[in-house]
């Protein structure tokens, strides 16, 4: 059996590593019990990450979340609070929702390793990237899952698969600080155009909603299913803000062209 | 991009895990608070592991335990008692233990992956397999530490290293999970819904690139670019045949739309 030491950034790579975590934030939607806000930041920070926002806790953080966040009370006390998902993500190019294997999701689910090294890649490269926990008993809602590029899921025992908050945390943040480590040795190369964020998709995906009433691609059925897949694809083809910029001028296009046709008055059948 | 699904076992390669898991058991020396020898239960649990052993804890398991035990009381309560660690891994063949990372210790360091993959490769053969966590605030004394084959190193923040026992169960638990996942995986899991084929993928280029014509988006431009954009985007999602029928449902109603207001004979200008 050989002595090993772990892999330790070096000087240099330890201050860029630091630059990626910073673009790394911790979202906790919905929380129930503040220890359990308090339990997270310490698993944060037990593994460098400090960057903690808060999507509609049940209760504030208080002086249960704080003895619970024991010396990691810094990263509690700048925690940022946010009324929505889209708010706490708004910047983001990257998103991703840590769930309970479920059927009923579409998404592309992510291992916790990939997930990790997808966050510190695109962190790596400048991108502010976002990694959600839903609420204790229940998760993220459908709607939060669909703000989300892809979904990550660790694979616990499925006759016992109970990890509470904390633990996911602490589980999600040792494969990140593992990323962080190994991406000390080099980054990727940089994307040539930046990647798209949140709110540029949102404003994708609203302008599709309208085109697709006016091209009447409903036909009567609920438009939900349709935009929920189209929100799928586009999501996992990971798009740069070029990208979108190109898709609108279709849409825009196609908008123009349908309104040319209500102008002149030309009935549907 | 590509959808991914987590590994998981087969029936068979499920069983031989299941029996592989049975020879791994955490030993817990000295604990000193009942309730983490609980949390620790449950850590244990969602990973798959049940064989828990305490070397002379301070505190016998009592409510406490029980109650952060949660679902995990199962464990717990088959929880084996020793006086020293001697009594307690005896019968093993290899013996990991937890430390923090310390000078003094001439051991070998494992990080907790390839202890992970260390332990679960020496149990799948059949030998029986220890990982020792120490004391709360001391951890494991040097006499414990010399029993053991190697140290096992979280590579904790060295500014704030505090993992709680329980984290600290929960994260090498984690990765013996996915050692065991790993030794047992089989063929990839298969997708839900097949991929497109290069020619549906084609066949839905081709008609793209006749409505970005009818909706006149090129405006004079050279076709080309955009399309290779579009091409470029649209791989990389790495749509399968349902998404590709979508979006051909989507540009067969555009290209509706437009016919129609051309034989209303709608001008363009």
């Amino acid at each position: 059996m050989t002595t090993h030491s772990n892999p330790e950034p070096t000087a240099s790579g330890a201050s860029a590593a630091a630059a990626t975590a910073a673009r790394i934030r911790i979202v906790l939607v919905g929380t129930q019990h503040p220890g359990n806000i308090g339990s997270a930041a310490r698993a944060m920070k037990t593994m460098g990450l400090d960057r903690l926002v808060l999507v509609a806790p049940e209760v504030a953080p208080n002086r249960e979340s704080e003895a619970l966040a024991a010396g990691a009370d810094d990263v509690l006390a700048a925690a940022r609070t946010c009324a929505t998902v889209a708010e706490a993500v708004s910047d983001c190019t990257l998103v991703l929702g840590c769930t309970a294997r479920s059927r009923r999701i579409a998404l592309g689910q992510l291992a916790p390793r990939e997930a990790a090294s997808r966050l510190v890649a695109r962190a790596g490269t400048g991108g502010e990237v976002a990694l959600l926990f839903g609420r204790e008993r229940t998760g993220l809602d459908n709607e939060e899952l669909q703000q989300c590029h892809a979904a990550v899921h660790i694979p616990a025992n499925p006759d016992y698969s109970s990890l509470n908050l904390a633990a996911a945390v602490q589980v999600l943040s040792y494969e990140l600080r593992l990323a962080l480590l190994d991406a000390g040795a080099g980054a990727e190369p940089a994307r040539v155009d930046p990647p798209a964020s949140h709110a540029e998709l949102e404003g994708f995906f609203g302008q599709l909603g309208e085109v697709l009433e006016q091209i009447d691609f409903h036909k009567g059925r609920s438009p939900e299913s349709a935009l929920r897949k189209f929100r799928r694809l586009f999501l996992r083809a990971d798009l740069d803000a070029r990208e979108v910029r190109l898709l609108r001028g279709v849409l825009a296009d196609v908008e123009r062209s349908v309104r040319l046709a209500g102008a002149d008055g030309a009935g549907q059948g």
